[in-house]
């Protein structure tokens, strides 16, 4: 069993999809990833930064669900980092409708001392910068780095990103960032050119159309599960990346082999995500659905053929 | 061993791609349908029409792959069916330039007479009466009837198309189509609504993302094979097609266990399909090729979870 160190934005969202709208509700990248790695019963802490709004009832589901919230500074006087979006119908695409950065403007993560020998690190999508600083705080070269990140900083900090990107094991982007980030179409050619980037394992994420993994040259593909309706995507992936993150830390296996089933395991927990408003479907999550919902990506999936 | 027969255009195909241009070339639905069920050494049979422009040398491609042409009828005065279409940047989407029906626009399928005991019967895409009628031929009810179509016949001959949908066994559709056809979103709940049409298995191609195969309550998966490269998508759904019904026709086993395999090699026949222009691909496509090929769909999708 592995320690896990999260970084990532704990937040407030507004979300409006086809299906109705919210007003704020508990949201952002760790909460997300802490959530789904929950799943594992692992030693996690989430670093972070909130608000006097920030509700003491979600920092104690937080808790409740194993997390270490030692590391997630509340300034009293400050507000939480509050979201707002809006999905079109297709689910597949979305506006910003307000960013407030508040209190994640000044942002400078602490880790907290009993995690610094933590052996994995969850970097979820914040700036390059504040990223790194995580790596800084650890005591050792943690065994197994992972660094989610997007488009935004692609625009807005690229020498920033590239440096984080140098630092880290494993890297999580979607299909469009790394087209972006590449400038390659092929999802091959642009895994490719990001390994040499510094990444030796790559996931790209293609929403409701899986996730591949990559690592030298062999390539694993996981489908997201068929599901009856998508009812809110957000946090789908940051979801799939503490399933990942989670799994791993678990099994403290970092193989190739181990890794595929991290992917499935993230896939698992981000199709249950995406059933309900926010994180709610993620709380209280039990083992058995996860385990049943295991069992149909196996029907899913596998197959037996000779090969002559 | 099944008997196939194989219903569909045998044409020319002028392609133009962000990789190059092609003059007219070996194209049609039952060309790649046939050229990727030559892969099994199964008795398949082409129904079909063509001109008297159409090359001798392409009609004895087709008797060297071990189909028989005999029902492939030859309007000496007429020309062979035409089609020109040019791909976006993205390889997803494409215009069709032209189409010169020629030939086609009088086809009256003749099943020849040692094929009408066939036990599986491919549909490609034509006028679902077109596809009634072969049906209307044959001495028995087939085993397995397999339905290929596409949108133009949802606008255009919509209730015939519902007639052909309700009596064949299985379908294969784009997501895109399949959405169009029973006006629901999720894929899960439109293959539902397509099983109440008729066909007890419901092929939904998602084309670079993969294919889905639902019967009853089952689903199974099977993505596209990440390629470095996507030179021409053209005929890739029905090489799909092809590879589907081929090795059903081998295996003579139309269970959905089989099935699934089916689905792996549709999809395996497919990424070769695509490296290059038209048929050109599946032209001495050899054994071994195959084979290596399918080791990597089993390296790209299989894992191993102890589920506890």
């Amino acid at each position: 069993m592995s320690k896990l160190v999260i970084v990532g934005t704990v937040a407030f969202d507004a979300i409006e999809t086809p299906f109705g709208k919210t007003d704020k509700i508990l949201g952002g990248a760790a909460t997300f990833i802490g959530l789904a790695a929950s799943q594992f019963h692992v030693d996690s802490a989430i670093v972070s930064i909130v608000g006097g709004d920030f509700p003491d009832s979600y920092l104690s589901l937080l808790k409740e669900n194993h997390i270490d919230i030692s590391g997630i500074e509340i300034v009293k006087e400050g507000k939480t980092f509050f979201w707002s979006g809006k999905y079109h119908n297709d689910m597949n695409s979305r506006d910003t409708l307000s960013t407030e950065l508040n209190v994640l403007a000044d942002f400078k993560p602490k880790v907290p001392e009993n995690y610094k020998d933590a052996n994995i690190v969850m970097l979820g999508n914040l700036h390059p910068l504040t990223q790194i600083s995580v790596l800084e705080q650890m005591n050792q070269r943690p065994k197994l780095v992972i660094l989610d990140t997007m488009n935004f900083w692609m625009d807005n900090a690229l020498s920033d990103l590239k440096e984080v990107i140098s630092k880290v094991d494993v890297i999580t982007i979607n299909d469009e960032e790394a087209r972006q980030l590449t400038g390659e179409y092929s999802l091959l050619v642009a895994a490719r050119k990001i390994n040499e980037m510094g990444p030796k394992y790559v996931v790209i994420k293609k929403g409701e159309h899986g996730a591949l993994l990559f690592h030298d040259d062999n390539v694993f593909f996981a489908p997201a599960l068929p599901l009856e309706e998508v009812f809110d995507p957000t946090g789908a992936g940051d979801t799939f990346a503490g399933g990942f993150a989670g799994y791993l830390a678990k099994t403290n296996d970092v193989s190739f082999e181990n890794m595929k089933n991290a992917v499935i395991y993230g896939s698992t927990l981000a199709s249950f995500c995406v059933e309900k408003f926010g994180a709610e479907r993620m709380i209280n999550l039990e083992h058995g659905e996860v385990h049943r919902r295991l069992q149909q990506f196996k029907d899913l999936t596998q197959f037996e053929i000779e090969l002559t």
